[in-house]
């Protein structure tokens, strides 16, 4: 089967053991991740071949980094080595109304410090069926958005699907440029993205129209009449009970209708980081295997709702621990 | 006061630390347990002497096996040393919609490896009350099964209850014999059995009467009709929420009236392993002691669903701690 | 800002790892608490300057004990050396229908050992703007009790507001006195304090007016009545749905009228000790701060609510961490 | 095989994971020892029956302490509950130059409240082959002191063995009485002591004569003068390179010869504690089995030696591992 | 470059923690690791591209080992899923005289039940430079022996370098065949051979002409004329001064002269395990890189050296890394 | 006591625990520590008030460094809140030959964005007693090298010793500037400082005068020729014999003679972070304390050989602990 490809940083994420503050810590959990290798180490674990590339420092933390994403069966052969350091991300894990909390220490990070040419698109994207991306990426700085371009432009050159993430994150894009100054051209060469409604406004600068019936419908067909290429906008809803209680419910607009899933309710949640991109992989599976949105995107809100029991970033979930999920049986009953 | 004797196989048990999955674990958790031995700790922690039968390798592993027993207060003078393993068993534990996971590694142990004369009965239960075994053991090996016919036998000779739970495990049974051939001649000798509506099909080939108002009773009718020794048939409902959220009813049918216990709701759980067997254990205390089937019934629940929040395949918990529980205090206020 | 000072004894707290038992554990957590010095942390927390008064042994415990109060920020200047021992108290953690359990060894510590005398509170008081005592201090010894007295008195003479949970431990009260007979006293120097309706009666020896229509405020009037320093009676009332779920709500009378809080629903719980001092931490802090009382009772209960998911004794916890949740967001979301 | 019956304190260990000073701890690690259940512990591993005699608070945390033994294969039918509280000892464990450091609170324990009487000893050895003390125990209080003679006594009475480790704690023997006014008593009812010339000095008031040849054989000529009973008088000299390194060497003074054994290199030390108890073992087991001076001794300090190598108090070895060290193998070489 | 295949079996290894015996500890650290793969494993380290061929059993278990081997480097693309079960070996850590202990549960593993055919080594050695396996393959079963004989004769046709470390394991050998009937034959197949005197003995029943000046070396000649395929036969001296001090030094007969390495001092040993996998990892790499026998067996010594400090099985240390150490420097100075 | 002052920048440290690789760590240690700060620290454990100035990002990792200072008993009153990140490195540690591995992740800290005049060095030291600094602090920017000779200014006018370890860090100075055109105004206001013949010609350009006796002292005498200021000039000897084993040996010219300590012999080392720091903190206390050159010398080398068996890069010792090794007492005898 021919490789998806991913392409964002990786941080090594450094966390109390279970509930700690930093302050009592006398240890931190390590572990790497990102948001799109997140959804390749996913969909690795469904049986889909998925490489990811990034940059990492030449240094024993970059090398440790790529073991971990070896471990978890993913192509490293194209990940770059070289620049300044490893970003870091630091996360005190939440309960009940206390909510989990985040340090980034990303800044000039070997992926930041990324410059165009530096990857050779061609030779990555040669033999892949899709390629996915997130809206981290061109937040991250000038040179990350233009290797996306990049990317963008040669993964639609060769017919693969793209599909990202466009997610908003305030606190990153300081590098001079507006996110809808960047995104909009990177949006155009998608086949399918995740956006909520808030996304398309800060991002797209796309606002429901008064009085439409659905805020996210009159979202969905404002973007596609934008960017004809589009052929689905997927979103998931999320019921913040507490840190510890959430709700999931998927929603696709597909052009002509809009799927939605049942509502999967997490109690307790064992790790909270990663339900997005779990969610993604889940898309882009189901996508593949099942080509009938509807079963995709159950498929998806299964594998999120799966990934919030799970520690670490990725969701270390086969397909037959998600069908059962999504067909509906979540009684966790022990099969001997 | 006289001894209960419990017979079958104990394993070590691998499990990573919280929730991790086996791909992440760089440390297991160990322990050793099974469902008949975890009865007979419970029991010792009620205050009731216990010894357990069980044939170990001759090495560092069995010792240690055996420490853990003495440990939590079992007699272990009746243990054989001999063949070649320890059974093993990993489990990963789940959470929410991810069931736990069980993989065992039980085959050629020395208790499977048991034959018939090894254990000299007579001596084991001279100075018992009570007898008690699983339907695991009979559908581990041929020699298991005539040794646990040979306790019979002698234990009803002897005049000691006989207490088994059936419980029927697809994945064992593989030496050749169905569990409906082997089964019925060891039921006959049974005081008092836990076993399902599912249990009595797949065990006694026995169904509920068509058109019967109460399945279970009209399976408990067929049982008795044909077992006259069984006095009293047991079971458990549980209801799966999810993984980490399950509820908890006892019924008892004592040849004239079904006896049912109140609800009671476990969330979130810790430990789900050796629910059974803690009730098991709760009801060969509860009929020791209270000499009433209802009061019998109400400890042995109230003890399942405090053994819930144990870590570990035994339940740990004494007489002082059930009892609120099964009078309807499941508060769990702290007292000073 | 001037500082509060808080007054009690500290021991160490040796709690299993997770849900263990006892019997099971290889190893102990070990931190430091007292419920007065949980007080005093949780000001620092908020950024109130706050010292505590206790003794210590002058050997490696007292000096670890020491170092992990500066840890959290306290003033340790005041702090004796001396006496023969560091109070300790073994915790078990408890879930469901299992209550957490407390094992206390704090018989003939250094601050049991207390000598009216050895405090110079003058100086200790000097720039305080506040003193807070407990109801645990005058139980354990004639020379706590005595010594509490003294701080009282001097509290009093230089004008500075005293608080006190009044809280009735009835396994300490060991040295020959009786709560009623020693309180009192204490109690007539206090301008608020925290008292349920069960410790007016054992403490105060005051009970509700037959046919009051609301017990705490029938209590609280007789208490002003009699102690006519005080100007605020407070109390948390505690839903006890479980080991692992808990409710809670803010009472206070201010003389005039009964305010109360919304009620905050806590699951899963990780850990209770020391919920009633992040109140009256709260407590402090809010009316210091807003000068209002229903705020300050939000804040209290909110701050409470908090420290239920916070690891050891003390509440970790910001005012900006606090403030949302008492402004009714507990939905837990992380923001990046 | 007849037991040995040993007797004395158990405290909880509780000591900071690898070399942490207490003030850098974050949790202990929690085990349960006394020199004289080290003893019976190790005879237990060597296929020696034995049984400790003690007293324990009736709390979760005496009944950890006798899981513990039981663990470790010891009979704790004997072991009495009452009285307040375990005995605690603190253990920071040194390295190098830095000695490992002890914290005793151990006062007001439940065996230092022992009274006479409270020991039925013609029960506890009757059938007993050897009765084990040592000097803390008459250090500890009167009530110890006078339980221990009670036990001479009736072992003298019986015909059965009696083996004492005199070492001199100068920080005990604080309840108003000298060691030299309630030791010699007890040494006289002794058949086999452990004492360096030091210890003789302090507990025995006897001293080398001047000018002999042979400090040690001096004090033993003169102890055996003294107390007819004994025929062997037994000693180690400890080489304290540093903390992480000592060397060992047996001494035995049978009243006529004194026997000598190759020194043992230790490097670098585990665990030191208990490495006193170990020999005390090595030298029952080694006096019982072998019935030769030479070998006994042989056996009691290459076990002492093996005991430096593991972890806790008790010297977790068997037979087949002391016997190469013995017979001088100590390469340390891996069996497959 | 090309690869190195090497071929055998792989356990899981289960390690109580530090020193702990196997009756004390409550959690074992987890790794998987086998003589072959560990030799990989070393050389992806260095550099040099490996694969390695082994079967696992299709459960969670197999896949976590094969994972552990990508994190390593390794190619594991020829693993082979199906049989019963993962081999075991349960390992102890000794220190000073008492030895490093292994428990062995390996029987029935999913390799052992390797039959000729399964591998298609045709495929697998189709790109390779070199062929490693050890004598403890043909030692497992009738089918790893002939799977072995397979791959070698493949290898021998593509004129791939053979190398084998022959090493004899008396406690394996069980189906019937002995070492000498199977080994000479896949022996005869090898260009470089691993062989102490004693193997040399117990496999090839070669033993030193009487009165010759060096064992090692009349073994050899003796070795070489039997086996003319055999250009050189390696040895590695292991002085045992403890469990935690060796020292070790490197032969080398390359048919006319003995080429011999300074001696390496190590202490404290850090993980004694795969000690010599590293040397066979580093004699394969000098052999490749160096092209000078001297230089391949001075750097095998150095690697084999730094094994001793690398917790786990495979030396996972780089080229820059040894050699320093092969030149001399072991002065294990920090560099900043 | 007046304060000792000590500036510099603190970083987090990770390491693997034991003696794991990077790339085998699924948690690290956590700690926070400089050369400085820990010269400060172990300045508190010897009982002289220390403060340490240095600057943290205003985020929860800044609070948690300063609470661990606290926690160690500094005055944190001067530390300065802003910058954009707390630098952190990794540590490797390693074993026998292989080296500990330092992995640094520091630019751009908060401490590298000092700028001058951020702090009012004239509060800072107006209670001062002595002012230390190191040679890592001006190589880390252009502001922070200029903070520090503003610190030395107001010292120098104020009569404050003022001492520095001049070490040179050939990896840092990355900011445009080079040590010697830097350094030498810093070292003109100092009274001690440590140096080698190393750091003299790195950094003061100074090399031994051709055919001298003792290069130490060549160098010496020049320095002190140059810098009138200077009155003594003091250096470590460090023996390597591994990285397990070193030697130390302390070296002070005062000008007219070169005294010497004893060397300590120093295995097994459990830490060597900090060592140069530990003796720095001793040599301050012994000329504080002892007002005698050769005091303070062993005092510091026994502190420095203390330190190499305490986790973490501070020296958490007392000046009772250090004296007995300093007078040649290192048997590390435990004391009961």
């Amino acid at each position: 089967m021919q490789q998806v490809i991913t392409f964002g940083e990786i941080m090594m994420r450094l966390s109390p053991p279970g509930f700690a503050r930093f302050s009592q810590a006398t240890n931190f959990n390590v572990t790497y991740g990102g948001g799109e290798a997140n959804v390749a180490v996913s969909l690795a674990y469904f049986g889909i071949p998925a490489a990811h590339v990034t940059r990492f420092p030449d240094n024993d933390l970059g090398r440790a980094a790529t073991a971990l994403l070896r471990h978890h069966g993913l192509n490293t052969d194209f990940i770059l080595y070289g620049g300044d350091r490893l970003g870091i991300y630091f996360l005190e894990t939440g309960a009940v109304a206390r909510p989990s909390k985040v340090v980034y220490d990303r800044a000039n990070s070997s992926f930041a410090q990324l410059e165009p040419g530096m990857i050779n698109w061609e030779e990555v994207l040669q033999s892949a069926q899709w390629f996915h991306w997130t809206g981290i990426t061109p937040a991250i700085s000038e040179g990350a958005a233009q290797s996306c371009l990049e990317a963008i432009r040669v993964a639609n050159k060769l017919g693969i699907t793209v599909s990202a993430d466009i997610n908003y994150r305030k606190n990153l894009w300081q590098y001079g440029k507006k996110a809808h100054e960047v995104m909009p051209e990177l949006v155009a060469g998608c086949d399918i993205i995740v956006s909520s409604v808030g996304d398309a406004a800060d991002i797209l600068e796309i606002t429901p129209a008064p009085g439409s019936p659905d805020k996210f419908v009159s979202v969905c067909q404002q973007i596609m009449e934008r960017y004809p290429r589009l052929k689905k906008i997927v979103n998931t809803k999320r019921g913040s009970i507490s840190a510890s209680h959430n709700t999931l419910t998927g929603l696709l607009w597909n052009g002509n209708e809009l799927l939605q899933t049942p509502t999967h309710d997490i109690t307790p949640i064992i790790d909270r980081i990663g339900g997005g991109d779990a969610f993604m992989a889940g898309l882009i599976y189901g996508l593949i295997t099942y080509q009938n949105d509807q079963q995709a995107l159950d498929f998806a809100v299964a594998a999120s709702a799966l990934k919030h029991t799970i520690e670490g970033d990725a969701n270390l979930v086969t397909v037959a621990e998600v069908e059962p999920v999504m067909h509906g049986d979540s009684s966790g009953r022990l099969s001997r």
